[in-house]
C-alpha cells in the first residue's frame, strides 16, 4: 500500500490512497483526515485503508506535499559507513561512536513538498542536499528493543535532508549537534509499507538504488542496503529513554556505498571528501540558488516506489 | 496575564486564564481552545484573553498539564557561562562556542505535567534535573534579528530540562549533540506574559531567583539573569536558516550564577562539578526512584509567577 498526502490548504493536508501505477489516488477520507491520525491508531486504520478500492482519479504531482507535511519528532541517523568516515576526514573531526548508532533531533514543524521551492537563508552557508531513506512508527514505548521494533516501522519514506555544510562544523564541535546546519528536509510523494517492497525491504534497510540528479547531470545511485545499522536498531536507539510519538519519522543518513567512486555520491559533500582525498582540495562548489535536485529511487523491476523529489533551491 | 493548560482527556489540553492570586481560573473556551491556538493568532487573540473577566473558579493543581503539553519545536540553549565553564571542566570536553550560542533540539512531542511522576529508563543513567527559564514565540520568519526577536517573545515559562548525565559523554563525542541523555521535560503551571514579570523581565531575561528542592532540603536559588545571551539573540540564533514555528519553545539552559558555592546549583551536574574542582572528587550522587524535585522561582515581591513543579521520578 502507498499513501500519500494533498493540499488542501490544511497544515496536514488530506490523506488519500495511491493506485498500482502511481498516476492516481482514492479518496481516503472515510478512514482518516490525515497521515497522522493514521499513525496513531495504525492497528485499526490500516485494514481499512488496505481495503478501499483502486484509486482512479488523476493524480497532479504540484497538489501533493510531503506524506507527513509535519511531524512531532524527526530523528536522523548517519548510518552509511562510507559516508561517515568520509565526512570525519573532510570535517576534520573524529567522531566517537562508542559502538551506537549517530543520531540528531531535527526541525519537523514543516517538511517541504516534493516539488514546492526550497528557501534558503544564503548561498554561502554551503547548500547541499543529503539523499536518504527513512520509516515513520506508531508508538514505540520507551525501551523497545531492536527486535520488537521492526514490526513498529509502518511506512518507508525518501528524505533530502538539506544541509548547510559551512555551519555545520561549528556546530558539531559544541557537541549540542545541528540547529542552523538543518533546516527542514523534503519528502518523495509517497509512504509506502514495508510490504509493498518485498524482499527489497530486508534486514530493517530499503534496498533500493537511490538516483540523484542535479541540475540534470546524474550525480549518484548509491544502493541504501549498507547500513551499518538497521532502521529497526536506529529505532530501538532513539527509544531506549523515552516514548516515541506516533508518526515518529527517522532517518537513514545519506545514503552512501564504499564503490562511491564509482557511483557516485547522494550528497555534495561526500564527492567534495572524495576530491580531498584524491586531489588534496575539494573542487565541486555547493548549490546556488536556481539549481535543482531530483531524487528517486527505483525498485528491481524499474519502478520508483516513492515517486520523485524534484526542487529548486531560491532565496528568501 | 497568565495562562494555563487544564487536563481534559485531549492531548492539548484546554486553555485558561489564571486569576492574580494564582488560586483561581477562567475558562477561556469563548476565546480559543488551546494555548497552541493562541501562539499561532496571538495579536488577534492576547488582547481577546487579556479582556476576559478575572477567573473565580478554583483551580486544582492536579488538573495542571504543562502549558504546552506538546509543542512543535523545542530549542534548549546553554547561555549561562558559569554552569558552562564547569560543564567543560566535568566532562572533560572542550566546547567550542565560536561566539555563538549553545542550542540543540529536544523532544517536544510531550511536556510534563507539573505534578505528574516522571518516568525514567534507569537510575544508572545518572537522572539529574535542570532548571531553567524558557520563551514561547508566535512565527518568527527566517533572518529575524535579536532586536526585532525580541517582540515575538510572547509567552515566558520556568521549565525542568531532565537530563541522563552518563549518556549526555558520549552523545556530545559523537557531535551530534543529544538523544538518549535528554528525555522529555517538565513545565511550570503558568505561562506568563513579559508585562507580568515588570522590571524583572528585562534585557531579554527574567532576573528572577529559581529556588530549587531536591527531597525537601534546598539545593540552589540561582537568578535568571546573568544570561550571556538574552533569549532574544538565542531566537534570532534558532531563525537564522529556518521559520520558527508559532508555539516554538526556547530554553535558557541551567539557570547558574558565578556565586554558586554560596546559592547553590539548579541542577546535581553543577554540584559535582563544584565537588570535583574543590575536592578532586564528586560525592553527590544522582536522583534515585522516588526522589522529590521542587522547583519555584520567586518575584521580588515574594509571589511566584509561574507556580511550582514538584515531581517524583519513578521506574517504568
Amino acid at each position: 500500500m502507498r499513501l500519500a498526502t494533498l493540499r488542501n490548504g490544511s497544515r496536514d493536508g488530506r490523506l488519500v490512497k495511491i493506485s498500482g501505477d502511481g498516476r492516481h489516488y482514492a479518496d481516503a477520507s472515510a478512514v482518516a483526515a490525515t497521515l497522522q491520525e493514521v499513525m496513531e491508531r495504525w492497528d485499526e486504520l490500516a485494514p481499512r485503508l488496505e481495503a478501499l478500492p483502486e484509486g482512479t482519479l488523476p493524480l497532479d504531482a504540484a497538489a501533493v506535499l510531503a506524506p507527513l507535511p509535519r511531524a512531532w519528532q524527526w530523528l536522523d541517523g548517519s548510518a552509511y559507513r562510507s559516508h561517515g568516515d568520509l565526512m570525519d576526514q573532510l570535517l576534520g573531526i573524529k567522531v566517537e561512536r562508542s559502538g551506537l548508532p549517530l543520531m540528531y533531533q531535527g526541525v519537523s514543524d514543516r517538511f517541504y513538498a516534493p516539488t514546492e521551492d526550497v528557501v534558503m537563508a544564503g548561498e554561502e552557508f554551503g547548500i547541499d542536499f543529503e539523499g536518504e531513506f527513512g520509516v515513520i512508527v506508531d508508538h514505540v514505548p520507551m525501551g523497545t528493543s531492536a527486535a520488537e521494533a521492526l514490526r513498529h516501522i509502518k511506512l518507508l519514506v525518501q528524505i533530502n535532508d538539506w544541509s548547510l555544510r559551512t555551519l555545520a562544523r561549528p556546530e558539531m564541535q559544541t557537541g549540542f549537534g545541528w540547529v542552523q546546519a538543518k533546516p527542514p528536509c523534503s519528502m518523495a510523494p509517497f509512504a509506502v509499507t514495508p510490504a509493498e517492497l518485498g524482499s527489497q525491504w530486508r534486514n530493517g534497510r530499503v534496498c533500493l538504488d537511490l538516483e540523484v540528479h542535479w541540475n540534470g547531470q546524474r550525480f549518484g545511485n548509491a544502493n541504501g542496503e549498507p547500513m551499518e545499522f538497521g532502521f529497526h536498531e536506529l529505532v530501538a536507539h532513539a527509544a531506549r529513554t523515552r516514548d516515541l510519538v506516533a508518526g515518529t519519522i527517522i532517518g537513514s543518513g545519506t545514503v552512501s556505498n564504499e564503490n562511491f567512486r564509482e557511483i557516485g555520491s547522494s550528497c555534495i559533500a561526500e564527492r567534495r571528501g572524495i576530491e580531498v582525498v584524491d586531489t588534496g582540495a575539494a573542487k565541486t562548489g555547493f548549490m546556488k540558488f536556481g539549481d535543482r535536485v531530483r531524487m528517486q529511487a527505483h525498485a528491481a523491476d524499474g519502478s520508483a516506489p516513492f515517486g520523485a523529489i524534484d526542487q529548486k533551491v531560491v532565496s528568501r
